[in-house]
């Protein structure tokens, strides 16, 4: 490999100019303390000796690290089966590029791995703030990072105890307007095929199913998985033994929609002429299925772009509201059908 | 938001030792100059303070940034719908932070704005080595890179002027497997529906189509798209009014074969009864899907991994073969049908 190539000093901009560091510091930063005439005789010299900031000295002169970190856990195989989070890093990174930043991405295996990854970049000073998502019931993570003083904000939510803002979807309302389809497409035994319900938003949509399908729910109504195609039909196949079997069934992602799909087609059963499936996350493979599967719609790249926009203004001390609420809608497609 | 907590320094370190600050950093960076002992005390003091070196200072003393870079220009909305690269991602940090490095990922819409990404980064010295993909013709990265002297693999490829190394799969031969399955099948009109052209790794597979299929392809043959849906079910349909439509489908990936499948299924077609489908990329939508879809396997997470190690080796200046190669081999399932 070559040498990397040498890069000029702010040192070397100085005694170009005949200034002090410390002044032509100034003028780089936009500080004030040097005349309109010194800061462009500097911006014209870093300009023509393509000058950059050596991204260590910034960091260490106080100035920012100009990175955010996003830190995630979950099975690294599971992981790999739904598009969601990959679309909400490629929105979030779209913002953060936009003002110069970069996103350092991690995955763990455990909130206290992810505990110590937090720690150990807010004191190598590492990264300005930090994207959590996937809240857990009692999580610790919202009191930890505010005892380390590292400005964060959750994809997801709300906190429950408010100690860090949010960019969320109100959950509630994404299964009430899913049930609500059901209910007025003429189907009266539902049942949810849900995620892990240690997560809170699974807990909070469980809540919301139950109420909602108050009256009209099968038995088993709920049956919780971990995100696997395997629980998937696992799943779908005990709601076929039940002694009532329901008329529809809500899946928590596009994943466990299309297991489900594939076991009640291999039971013998066509959607939708004999049941109706939705699912609690849209993408391209819904659309793409046959049938179409009628799905909650948000955007997990805008989504992350709202993220992103709230966690650089919570960096630069700009005030904000603390939750921030995306309305979800519903694409009614060909998976259901009025009984 | 409380001040950061206050955190012991190199000098703190020092000081309570009553020896040099370089001495005091010989020893936490296992350098030769001290001796055994005063290593032994230095270490234990950090470990009772929790003292861990600020990142940046590490960084400016010539150590490390500890970061690696992944740059992948992409049009934001199609690259949501395939998990190739989440899982890619998945796997490069897996090895990464088992090492204690941090992964900086950035999206650009350009390979100009690429270029400028690494230079930037190279410059700043915010990555000791980066990743990069989706190798096109003519492409001005490997050489820009070898200019910069930033370590860089590249997930593909290999790279026909072997300017930087490479964790490559043979595409060549995954198109082989594939034609030969469909030949032995009793197929005898074969098309290629394929991603853009431009990307290296499509041109191989196409040349390698065309040899393979050589004597037993229909016309039209090979079909380039954006790998978007849409065109995924346009060039469907171009097959379909062929005056001599295929018998076998290869699609460039499961997206492109999950519009395909819908798309001759509109048309009235049994897949796999009356034509048969393959995708060149697996994914869990393959296996979930009715019929389940034959596909090249490779785990992408795997393959990440493999692409971190290289780059680890290289940065840390250990030999290496320019181009490692993974065999692909083929899972058969439910699409494809002897006739």
């Amino acid at each position: 490999m070559p040498q990397r190539r040498t890069r000029p000093t702010l040192k070397d901009l100085a005694n170009r100019l005949g200034i002090s560091e410390s002044a032509a510091s100034f003028a780089l930063n936009g500080r004030p303390g040097v005349s309109e005439q010194t800061r462009k005789r500097v911006l014209a010299l870093a300009e023509e000796l393509q000058w950059s900031p050596h991204h260590a000295a910034r960091t260490l002169s106080g100035i920012t690290s100009m990175t955010v970190g996003f830190v995630l856990t979950r099975d690294v195989q599971q992981f790999g089966m739904e598009t969601f989070y990959l679309r909400l890093l490629t929105g979030a990174q779209s913002v953060l590029s936009e003002r110069g930043y970069g996103l350092l991405f991690q995955m763990t295996h455990s909130v206290d791995e992810e505990l110590a990854v937090l720690r150990r970049w807010s004191e190598e000073r590492r990264v300005e703030g930090v994207i959590i998502s996937d809240l857990r019931r009692g999580d610790p993570r919202p009191a930890y990072l505010r005892d380390l003083g590292l400005p964060a904000v959750l994809a997801g939510g709300p906190d429950p105890r408010k100690l860090i803002p949010s960019v969320t979807v109100d959950d509630g309302a994404a299964i009430r307007l899913l049930v609500e389809h059901l209910r007025n497409a003429g189907h009266r035994r539902l049942a949810y095929v849900s995620g892990p319900a240690y997560l809170l938003h699974v807990h909070r949509r469980i809540t919301a199913f139950r109420r909602a399908a108050d009256g009209i729910m099968a038995e088993p109504g709920v049956i919780g998985t971990d995100y696997s195609d395997e629980q998937g039909r696992a799943a779908t196949q005990r709601l076929l033994r039940a002694a009532n079997p329901p008329d529809a069934v809500v899946f928590d992602n596009e994943v466990l929609a299309v297991s489900g799909v594939r076991t009640l087609n291999g039971a013998g059963l066509s959607v939708p002429a004999d049941i109706s499936v939705v699912s609690c996350e849209d993408s391209a493979i819904c659309m793409a299925l046959q049938p179409a599967l009628t799905a909650v719609q948000r955007d997990p790249t805008v989504f992350g772009e709202a993220v992103a926009r709230k966690l650089l203004r919570l960096v630069h001390n700009e005030s904000e509201p603390v939750v921030e609420a995306q309305q979800p809608t519903i694409a009614i497609r060909e998976s259901t059908r009025q009984r």
